[in-house]
């Protein structure tokens, strides 16, 4: 597509399983919070829905990590929510609340009144903004964009709001299947030209973000999240065979393992409860991993930081291999810490 | 102890590994807010909290479930953190807010100010109430009687109430270990003086919940969840050698197998996201198992449930195996249903 050729493509190789000079580091939501120049843009922007809506703000914020840390990715500044907004349910955010939907979908009628939407148009701030950082990139890392998977992001849509246990969404999938199963193909539509408008505009790799996987058993499990997310991989993968994604089914614990086999990721994301030793012999040796520092312990530092960090790159580290945290980092964690991690990741840590 | 022999002692047998002449079941929290005459007596109680320190009433909760469904263990109605309350932390419920400390521990100087306490003293209303409904049961099935496990119970008593991740005291564990150490040691004690005050007074096994146990990489879950567990369990069994003890480490994943090899309890508790061929082969090979029906299937009802138990039985129903949902049951659960799950469990679906 003529996007100037990756200077630094670690990420890439090693969803690819192919050899890496050194271990593949980015950080989820690295654009955020705990920088200080982060919450001088969000300031500027307004609402966190603004800064996501703003190209250029959401541009400048996805850059703030890579001007402080030798980080191998950038991650599109979005929120998974984007996707149901796109779809006409009305998102706001209720302050020290999170997120909210104006109009939750618990009933056909729900269905019937959305608006007819093109997610392309809806979501045309994304590929704007994706577009913006590729120019400002400049093949320098890739660019990850996302989504969240259609069970996570449908969990929202029902509830209206984050939540516990997601019982609400749990009741209607188990209630009315077949008026879940048309949410969900709602999701899958959207989210597959969201994706593959995210890399038309010049996201190199993609990563749908399952946070409420583990919420459900087995037959649930492969009915809402495997299915769906084996249906976007597919189709995004049969126009860009060449995008990597992974997939981040977070609690799933042993599920994990069929969640590797059976979606086509090209990776899987671990979250932190997930033992190194299990990882090492039930996932990585299907596919390519990601993970899964504790976000807590990035955020307290100290000689545990650097036990833990050589600990997960003993076990890991021959790959194929990504370092991240097991869940986004947190807003009070020290910049140094992150210096850190960074450090040690890249065999420097004497420095 | 000259209490009555056992004219039902199913769960026991299980939990023993012998052969019992059908599935044993219980339901978390079945003493609880789906049943009207539990709603009727919370009501002339006061506070959830009155209900718990008033005998009689905790008493006539406790029985109200086993007078409908012929369910094969009682379980003492009673709160994992009376234990904190009985250390002087002040426990209150704030309406619609769950539980709250008054003097949350965050520093040495906070444990230091809690006052001194005589655990058996403090919670003789819980034993008091055993007794009651020892009597009451006249060993028509055995009485289950519980504490959290002192992570769990440590969570709260940092963060001051519950969380969504348990972020405080993850950090406060990792900033200060030794003292962290100092409130698990406190709580290991009281806890085992309160488990054994239990068993005196009547209870005929015993349930630690390790609620938040998927909050914590690997390293953290050995010592803060398994260690201080092993050592509960080890001193409740050495003088009261013939009491089983299941453990639920909640969201533990992949890490149960070590939970069940290292602990030392008698069974193991199974969440509703773990998949009923792994816990045959990874857990229930190791250790009597209990679980894990969603307990939102069990609200919703119909087909899907009947079917459901029907995979739970076949898979693990050849025992060593307690049927149990994988969390409490929701007030939203209509009594038909239980009924419903009670009968299939005895093998009397067509009823």
């Amino acid at each position: 597509m003529g996007y100037p050729e990756l200077k630094n493509d670690r990420l890439i190789k090693a969803l690819l399983r192919q050899p890496t000079d050194t271990t593949p580091v980015w950080i989820m939501r690295q654009a955020g919070r705990y920088l200080p120049e982060y919450r001088e843009t969000r300031k500027r922007a307004g609402s966190f829905l603004d800064l996501c809506k703003n190209k250029e703000l959401a541009c400048e914020v996805t850059m703030q990590p890579l001007r402080r840390f030798p980080l191998d990715a950038a991650i599109l500044f979005s929120d998974i929510l984007t996707v149901p907004d796109a779809m006409g349910l009305g998102l706001y955010f209720e302050t020290g609340e999170g997120p909210r939907f104006e109009r939750p979908v618990r009933s056909r009628a729900d269905i019937d009144r959305l608006p007819e939407v093109d997610p392309e148009a809806s979501l045309g701030y994304v590929t704007g903004a994706v577009r913006r950082i590729r120019r400002e990139l400049d093949g320098a890392v890739p660019l990850i964009g996302f989504s969240g998977s259609p069970w996570t992001v449908a969990t929202y849509m029902v509830e209206g709001a984050g939540s516990k246990d997601q019982a609400a969404a749990r009741a209607l999938a188990y209630r009315d299947p077949s008026l879940f199963q048309a949410m969900i193909d709602m999701i899958v539509e959207t989210s597959t030209t969201y994706l593959l408008g995210q890399v038309a505009a010049g996201c190199r790799a993609l990563q749908i973000f399952d946070s409420w996987s583990g919420s459900v058993p087995e037959d649930a499990f492969s009915r809402w999240c495997i299915a769906p997310t084996k249906e976007i991989v597919a189709r995004v993968k049969r126009q860009e065979p060449e995008i990597p994604i992974i997939g981040f089914p977070r609690g799933a614990g042993p599920s994990a393992v069929r969640y590797a086999r059976e979606t086509g990721v090209d990776g899987v994301g671990c979250d932190t409860s997930l033992p190194l030793a299990w990882i090492g012999e039930a996932l990585q040796s299907l596919v390519p991993v990601q993970g899964n520092l504790d976000p807590v312990l990035l955020a307290t530092g100290g000689p545990e930081l650097d036990v833990r960090v050589g600990q997960i790159l003993a076990e890991l580290g021959q790959g194929p291999f990504i370092f991240n945290l097991g869940h986004g980092i947190l807003p009070d964690t020290p910049i140094a810490h992150v210096e850190r991690l960074v450090r040690l990741v890249k065999g420097d840590g004497a420095a």
